[in-house]
């Protein structure tokens, strides 16, 4: 997810961008029968699930992305590894014949540095953590103090006395990451508010193996600044039990924690050029920065590597054989795009998609999009019926697709079965081992599908 | 679980000892009608369910367990933190009423100083992990060797000539605790038969979140003794996936591990006395030790706490009103007994139990003893109906009480809802996050109401 990634301040991240080409009709822009246009990619949809699922391109998103994340490992914005991964990128898909673009972009450079805490009252005990974006460092001997537990801000507010000179724990119940994280990004601030020299924050999590959650978070403005870290699930809870027993309960963190001017990097772009509307667009997304632990293979190297993998599945179809109209028209319109502008204009943007919840099986595409794109969406997900995941959701989620939704863009992301999607983001639990070749053949199948029809419609979806 | 926490050489641990004094009867020696008699117990065990479930022992277990593993936290063999845990048993229980003394034992004392691993070619990498119990360490500047991988110990032998002066990694996938554990047991000696600088093992589990897993791990007499650690699953597989590429893998291991001379420790007993045997004993146990990571909450903190709980829950009991003859006849015998000596006599031991798979929602009793006295448990366990747990499966599990059974003592042990048992075991995430208060109460009524009518019955179980 990119949503908590970076401050909403920041746009601009190393994005990888692809742009297939919308081959519109400037020749029909009257109503038209678009449930039997969209069924006459019946075939076409057939090839591109069969070639992924059992054909040529069987398990090579895996394989894509464990070499990538095998080689480059986790790649934070700012980092010398993200301009490694976007060399990497840039050759990989050069190589794979896709034409292929670097787009500069300001981005984020926060350094973790040195870190550490300890309880060193009622007894000592290190506590497993990992400083939270873009927080500021403590002074190289530490913090140490008291701490004040407490398990909402509700419950921060009640202590108010209690809380200057303090480092407040926030003990939170995990509800939904979308609610709970409210504390990873604002407790600074509001625990700042009250006096307290620095906040712990229990992971953002539904499980844990004693597992720590890095993630982004916001200092509010005129607010002092404090550092800012998560601990695990376990280490809130005990010290939550202690001070609940009356126990004094002291802690020490260490964090050479700074944020460096923002750092210059690229947007990589790959394209498959089409030909009537050079200037419309289909761009599929992920992003290619990851945390800076585990591989990033779940956030977001799978978005990022399906995105590229649909393009070269539409590339791999070829020319199938020409046995029936609809098929043949397939043909000469995938053999007919060409490439997009760099130049953003929004109103030239026909469909959006953005995967960065995970890349495991897929459950459904969510869309965002006037009722009548819909419309036209419902028929497209019906393609997708030999692999059950006809089900289009409303509502797409990406921040990075967010401006062009808000312009108006149609947008669609990926559901995923993503139960334990957040028992390992932002920790060093996001591998490949989280990842199943079989589970990642259907979402690049889904994702080339849904941007093969779109992008060959007649016309733009309706906004 | 005791069975692979120390070395099969040494049963001497400090184990959490139980007595409960059976009360027998010489006066009738012939064949009785034991489901009859069993049955009279009705009344009692749901005294004690009662007691448990929703009366003034709830969430007991729980709380005396959480007090006692946040004091004092984890307590591997030979520790000081094992010498206040046992104090601070000593106390406890002492002040619960129960009578308690401790027996010297003589126990395992390895210690496992400054370690870490990190791969080095083809990038750098920190690998998370943990030396094995009775490892021994590297040169301080550790050892670096290119790293060979197998997947078996088929798969070793059959690089055999590829192995001298190499790091192997083991990445076996996980089948089963009891089967995989022999890979961390033996690896290093089947490794060093080979030439084999140090070993790598995958953590015996079967779900990780990057979560290195200890435990105790036996040189081979006459081999070669080389460095054995265990890695993550993620690294482990990471280093697969890279050698399979023809890549050349590189790491650095530092083990500061060394096994000092058996330390001097205790086995806590604390007993109810009986009166008419006061030389015949049932006995409960846990081991109060654990690994050096987490609390040991898991393993074996629970197993130890439920032991003490039925020893309090009878305690507790009091005099229930004497309405019906065998609800007296029951008070009467539980006011009546008495201590036994403290020289172990096994045809003196009458049931011994053992709890160490976790203290989990209950799903059985495992028992190993005579058919006769299979019919007499399957009666005795009737009486948990209340609690929905009847079942009896053959079978008894436990390291501590296989001497017993081995010379015949019939024994009992607890099976619970264990499935998530590994994903924890030996790891930083053992701690009281993974236990329930509901959960416990249930295993404590289990273990109160077996332990009290088998010592209560008037025969001791047949052998």
């Amino acid at each position: 997810m990119a949503v908590e990634r970076r401050p909403p301040s920041l746009h601009a991240s190393p994005l990888l961008l692809w742009s297939l080409l919308l081959v519109g009709c400037e020749c029909v822009p009257t109503q038209r029968d678009t449930t039997k246009e969209v069924a006459s990619y019946t075939d076409v949809a057939n090839q591109i699930i069969k070639l992924v699922l059992s054909g040529p391109a069987q398990k090579r998103s895996y394989q894509r992305l464990s070499n990538f994340t095998d080689t480059i490992g986790n790649r934070v914005s700012g980092s010398h590894n993200l301009e490694l991964a976007i060399a990497y990128m840039y050759q990989a898909m050069s190589q794979d014949g896709l034409d292929v673009h670097l787009e500069p972009v300001k981005i984020p450079h926060w350094v973790r540095g040195e870190e550490g805490a300890e309880m060193t009252q009622p007894r000592p005990k290190r506590l497993a953590m990992l400083g939270l974006g873009s927080s500021v460092g403590t002074p190289p001997e530490g913090i140490e103090a008291e701490v004040v537990v407490v398990s909402s801000f509700e419950d921060l507010k009640s202590r108010a006395g209690n809380v200057t000179g303090r480092i407040v724990v926030f003990n939170q119940p995990f509800v939904s990451y979308s609610e709970t994280v409210a504390y990873r990004a604002f407790g600074a601030s509001e625990a700042a508010k009250l006096g307290a020299v620095a906040v712990l924050i229990r992971s953002i999590t539904p499980f844990s193996i004693n597992s720590p959650h890095t993630g982004w978070q916001d200092y509010q403005e005129g607010v002092r600044r404090i550092p800012a870290a998560c601990i695990t699930v376990e280490d809130a809870q005990l010290m939550s039990r202690m001070v609940g027993r009356g126990q004094r309960v002291v802690v020490r963190v260490t964090m050479g924690a700074k944020t460096l001017p923002d750092a210059d990097s690229f947007n990589t772009v790959a394209e498959i050029k089409g030909w009537l509307h050079p200037e419309q667009v289909v761009l599929l997304s992920g992003h290619l920065d990851s945390w800076d632990v585990g591989q990033g293979a779940m956030d977001d190297g799978g978005g990022a590597i399906i995105s590229w993998e649909a393009l070269s599945i539409i590339k791999d179809l070829g020319k199938p054989a020409a046995t029936e109209d609809h098929e043949s028209r397939a043909v000469d319109r995938r053999g007919a795009r060409r490439g997009r502008g760099s130049t953003v204009n929004m109103s030239n943007y026909d469909l959006v998609m953005e995967s960065d919840l995970g890349t495991f099986a897929p459950v459904a595409l969510q869309f965002t999009g006037s009722k009548a794109a819909q419309k036209v969406m419902q028929e497209v997900v019906k393609l997708l019926a030999p692999m059950n995941t006809t089900r289009l959701e409303p509502r797409a989620e990406g921040t990075d697709i967010g401006p062009w939704m808000q312009a108006g863009v149609p947008g669609a992301s990926l559901h995923v079965q993503d139960s334990r999607y957040f028992w390992f983001h932002h920790s060093e639990g996001d591998t490949m081992s989280v990842q199943s070749p079989d589970d990642m053949d259907r979402c690049s199948a889904l994702w080339a599908v849904v941007a093969y029809v779109v992008a060959d419609l007649q016309d733009m979806l309706p906004r």
